[in-house]
């Protein structure tokens, strides 16, 4: 923040950390650290590999209600059907655009000739260092699909008014899809400057 | 969704629960699950007992504008200091107003008159049970914070305009808070209908 000089340090330092858990998925670590007052205390978190999510603009006739291409899966930890934006993990030192382009192309079958970063978001600042970085994707053509074992979901084009009113009913909660509603509508409204790259990562002009 | 019935039911049944972890603040657990194809695959998610966000909107006079009441803390799990709504997990059988409004004394000092609940987010899909329940909160009037000992933060009454100056710089980026910035956003737009209630919870004409 441009007023940061102004505002306190309240950085927690690590004292120590110690392993809890080392699942098939999560890895969860515990740290002690030394809080602002100098007093300790522990904080325990997931540790996360990173991750993007597309919002892959599907047809633009409209320029001004564009067909965005959604998923619907079963998110067992929520026990809900919830409509997403694609997104996936970071392969081990994967860059992010490649990461964008892999999992696009997985979870929809579809590569984009163009692409933009809009921003990133935090899904869990209390207890992972997930950070999700967003994509937006255009110029969009269609291929083959290649799921995991055990992903299912089901491709969803939407108009994004189509999607606001899911939003509006209180049926979009996935914080991420809302999140990049978010930057999708700022966007569309012309606040959001981006530099469109194209599929092998070079400035397009 | 209105066409739920023209969507698969891509449902995974839990076979089996395995503890993985109860650490001083994380509970883990594994389960096995039946997938859609019959198959069998293994979540792992973080228990979670639930949360409020709070929206307080701390100066009306601007109606299209107001100010609203922000939050700056460390994040240890993210390395950063992050602007965000006030926000607390619910206490065992506590219901979702009064956390808010105990979550809302607790962290600001502030008392709401009126309260509105504006809709839920999932914050993180594929590995906790987490819901965080997002209320709009006005009439505020100021008294003392009570923080927990381990708890550092500074108030930061922030306009509109300036959480999306934020926003847009790529600054703000708690999901639960770009998600609440988006009902803000929405409401303020006059999108969304909202049931005010009192602080005793009775609808308010």
């Amino acid at each position: 923040m441009s007023h940061d000089i102004d505002l306190p340090d309240l950085t927690e330092r690590r004292v120590q950390t110690e392993d809890l858990l080392q699942g098939h998925f999560l890895r969860v670590v515990r740290d002690t650290v030394a809080l602002p007052s100098g007093a300790q205390s522990y904080r325990e978190y997931c540790i996360h590999p990173g991750a993007v999510m597309i919002i892959p603009l599907l047809d633009e006739t409209s320029a001004a209600n564009p067909t965005v291409l959604m998923e619907r899966q079963y998110r067992y930890p929520v026990a809900s059907h919830l409509i997403e934006f694609p997104a996936g993990k970071l392969d081990p030192n994967e860059d992010l655009l490649h990461c964008a382009q892999r999992e696009l192309m997985e979870e929809t079958g579809y590569r984009a000739q163009y692409w933009a970063h809009l921003g990133c978001i935090h899904p869990c600042i209390a207890y992972s260092t997930e950070r999700i970085d967003i994509w937006l994707a255009r110029g969009l053509t269609q291929g083959q699909q290649s799921l995991d074992a055990d992903e299912f979901l089901t491709l969803l084009p939407m108009s994004v008014t189509a999607l606001q009113d899911h939003f509006l009913r209180g049926e979009l909660t996935d914080a991420k899809t809302v999140s990049g509603l978010t930057w999708l509508e700022h966007y569309l409204a012309g606040r959001v400057q981006v530099q469109w790259l194209d599929a092998a990562g070079k400035v397009f002009p």
